[in-house]
């Protein structure tokens, strides 16, 4: 049995190290990789993705689970043999039922639109990838329905990115969440809006990247294992447990740009480089989920980073930093400027309390599509409609509207937003547990130091990466399933303080 | 046919895909990647290397090689598609003879090698490679030893890397042109020591990797389809024809490191990117032996980046750069400097002129260990040897002798220096038909110019790729076959200028 089980890490360690030349590949091209190599680059990525496809859902891989069967039986549910076997027989699974030449197809189809939409967004023009986009949908229908039998035809291509959750269960979530926030945000966005002009002097970038690298460092980011580079639409990625890289961008008219970038990725970099160092090269070696992928991102990058509490000890070294276009302002104006509420067109430009709703709108959307209740042609009408609804303003153009997000141009529709408002909410659920458990980390945080929030998360969840699935690490984790109380206090209290709720 | 031609294309293809992303591996383990990524780092090229053998050696390929024979032999031995075929087979052929299981057992051997080398090193210490190094001698001999019928047991383990030269032939031709060399060395370093303290100033290395990229531009690499990073032992990779980079190191204290690095690396780009753009993927993109390749970074390295002609042109711009340190610094100085001979212990910081005789007696060396006429023990008494007799000096230590070279710490013994020299001797070889062809080369570079001399190697050498062996390309490009003569002009009359040969 022994003997098997060696041979399956082996089997799938080799996949891991495909994958992991894969994610090098896509790495280097959004870094460093002159414009000459982009023709060659997306065949060599084709190439790597069909051999870890093609090794991964090799038949061998399946009599080996089968083999395995009684002996992951003999096993501690949380042994991590028996939950190698487990979390691999659910990919496998999976993988086994979406066939080759589908993928080849689809990602021949992506690799097309992209590039059109690329060109699309900044001329503004939705229809030269509205074709593109109908053919998506179609094939994210189709991909769905290689396993038949789910409640919701949404189901099926959210299970892979936020394993546990239904259609049914986000909407419910998303449902209570928005009868809280459209409120909360209505009141915010009609007060006068908060100055953060003293954001948006000139700061030059090196110093900006240096204090975000320090800040990363004091979180926990471990340098030895991780480095960050440029690019523009920021990201983390991992080669090996020994190599968790995040990337940023940053704007030198504005301060927050790339800080908060390199908070963001930095929680993610810290949920990769926390996971226990024997997992290495198998499934279980990454973040469980989305959902709580992001709510490492959200929890450093929000909850701590731009805490009051966080500023207390940091402002005054960023004042060292930038002192000509800092020493005139007040700790309480910087801390409003990076926490300003306002009605915005571009998610990822979103503060915390409006953020949400960008999110939302993206995932109803989805569902309707998928159901056939929303047409293509439909979207920029359906988005405006939306927007002046939940935002009271409408987008002026395409570009920042339903242009704006890479992920319908660069995958399938469906599943892949939700994991953004799931992180807010977990974000919160975890830390209020930390909290509970260590109330000393809220005067920690004003010394600069972290090890006690990070260890932890780190004990709760980084350690475990893909052996639990969300469900059960939230459970694990907090005690209870996963809820919007901590989140909806965390809102009302802070922007409490920030603005007049009432 | 057509279709066995296209299967056969797309094969190679998948095995370039696979070989590319190693290259990124290895470039990304030389520049950027942080030290807790070298372990999985280490699995993930292993993994690949493996992979792509794999898929080389199927032996469909071999299947298609004999069906295509037919076409092959219709077709003119120049055209693309029979030299594809023609180079794929003798690829192949060669790659079937050596087992997998050995290719593993070696690379696995050469890893811990490698580790142990990179702390013997520094510490001096050639005892602790001893051991490792017999084992690599008996592999390498084993490996020979899978191409029986050859004349010398070194043959076998040059042809791969430059093909069409048995070692009787290096042989004879390094017999000839050291008859030449030592004498002109010991005349030269008799005389009093050349002053070069101007390279040694403080030069801020932002300005130093500045000036030798516009030098590189100039020469006509293509930085929409390249790039230079740092790295500690540079070199030129290519991920594909659309992507072809080099690496450079500076010193802060030494203006010729990184600059004549820059210069050398790009010689070795513009022949990959001069490659014609049609055999992207396959077999006939990449330069044809390590000694052609060689002749174009020393070609442009010394050729052109050390002759008075080239910094007529361009010491007036070094100046502007660094006026403080060099405008007291006569052009002829300057020329002088960066000409310099000496007897030096390291191979890459040597001169023009004793830079083979360094190549020599590792090529020397290579022969008697594999022919069993020397030891690896003896090797540290024999280096003191030869290099007492050659420059007249003996090495203080291991480190700077027989412990410099990454060579055999990181490969086999045989067939890894011989195209240094063959470089430099071809360098010189297809200068002067160039210059022939072309007199007004010479007023060209001296007003900065390089497209008539680029253009003609183009056209020569650099668009054929791998299509033709490098006898047939020295045979196409000068009329005639390999010959020092050439190079012995150029030196004697470069050196004639510099110093007295009397």
């Amino acid at each position: 049995m022994q003997a098997k089980y060696q041979e399956l890490k082996t089997r799938l360690i080799e996949v891991n190290d495909i994958n992991s030349a894969l994610g090098l590949l896509h790495w280097d091209q959004s870094t460093y990789m002159p414009p000459g190599g982009a023709a060659a680059r997306a065949r060599q990525s084709a190439t790597l993705s069909r051999i870890a496809h093609e090794k991964f859902t090799d038949p061998a891989i399946g009599k080996l689970l089968d083999a395995l069967t009684p002996y992951e039986q003999s096993l501690d549910y949380d042994s991590d043999e028996a939950s190698l076997i487990r979390v691999t027989r659910r990919k496998y699974e999976r993988a086994i039922k979406i066939p080759s030449e589908f993928m080849a197809e689809v990602s021949t189809h992506i690799s097309e639109l992209y590039q059109v939409w690329t060109e699309a967004r900044p001329a503004n023009d939705f229809e030269r990838v509205r074709p593109y986009l109908e053919k998506t949908l179609e094939y994210s229908r189709k991909s769905a329905n290689f396993f038949p039998g789910y409640d919701h035809i949404a189901d099926p291509l959210i299970e892979p990115r936020d394993y546990g959750m239904k259609a049914a269960d986000v909407s419910h979530v998303f449902g209570e969440l928005r009868k809280e926030l459209v409120p909360i945000a209505s009141v915010i966005t009609s007060q006068p809006p908060v100055d953060d002009s003293c954001l948006h002097k000139h700061f030059p970038e090196e110093k900006q990247l240096k204090f975000g690298m320090d800040v990363a460092k004091k979180f926990g980011y471990d340098l030895s294992r991780g480095r960050q580079d440029k690019t523009h639409h920021p990201f983390m990625t991992k080669f090996s447990l020994g190599d968790v890289r995040i990337t940023t961008r940053s704007k030198e008219d504005s301060l927050g740009e790339a800080l908060f970038c390199t908070m963001h990725e930095t929680g993610h970099a810290l949920y990769e480089q926390g996971i226990c160092m024997g997992y290495e090269g198998t499934p279980l070696a990454r973040g469980t989920s989305a959902g709580v992928h992001e709510s490492q991102s959200r929890l450093w990058e929000n909850i701590v980073g731009r805490s009051k509490g966080f500023w207390k000890c940091f402002y005054p070294q960023l004042q060292n930093i930038f002192p000509e276009q800092l020493n005139s302002v007040e700790l309480d104006t910087f801390h409003r400027a990076i926490n300003k509420v306002e009605r915005s067109l571009i998610r990822t430009e979103a503060d915390e309390v409006t953020y949400n709703l960008h999110v939302m709108l993206r995932f109803d959307f989805e569902l309707a599509l998928l159901e056939g209740e929303m047409e293509i042609k439909d979207l920029p009408d359906a988005w405006r409609e939306r927007f002046q609804e939940d935002f009271g303003i409408v987008p002026p153009d395409h570009k920042d509207g339903v242009l704006q997000d890479v992920h319908w141009y660069s995958g399938l529709i469906g599943g892949s937003f939700q994991g953004y408002t799931l992180g807010n909410i977990l974000g919160a659920q975890f830390y209020a547990t930390a909290l509970k458990a260590h109330p000393e980390i809220t005067e920690e945080i004003e010394k600069g130091e972290f090890n006690t929030l990070h260890n932890w998360l780190k004990n709760n969840i980084y350690q475990h990466g893909s052996k639990f699935t969300a469900p059960e690490i939230i459970e694990r984790a907090t005690g209870q399933s996963l809820t919007i109380e901590p989140y909806i206090n965390y809102l009302r209290t802070k922007y409490g303080e920030l603005y007049s709720l009432n």
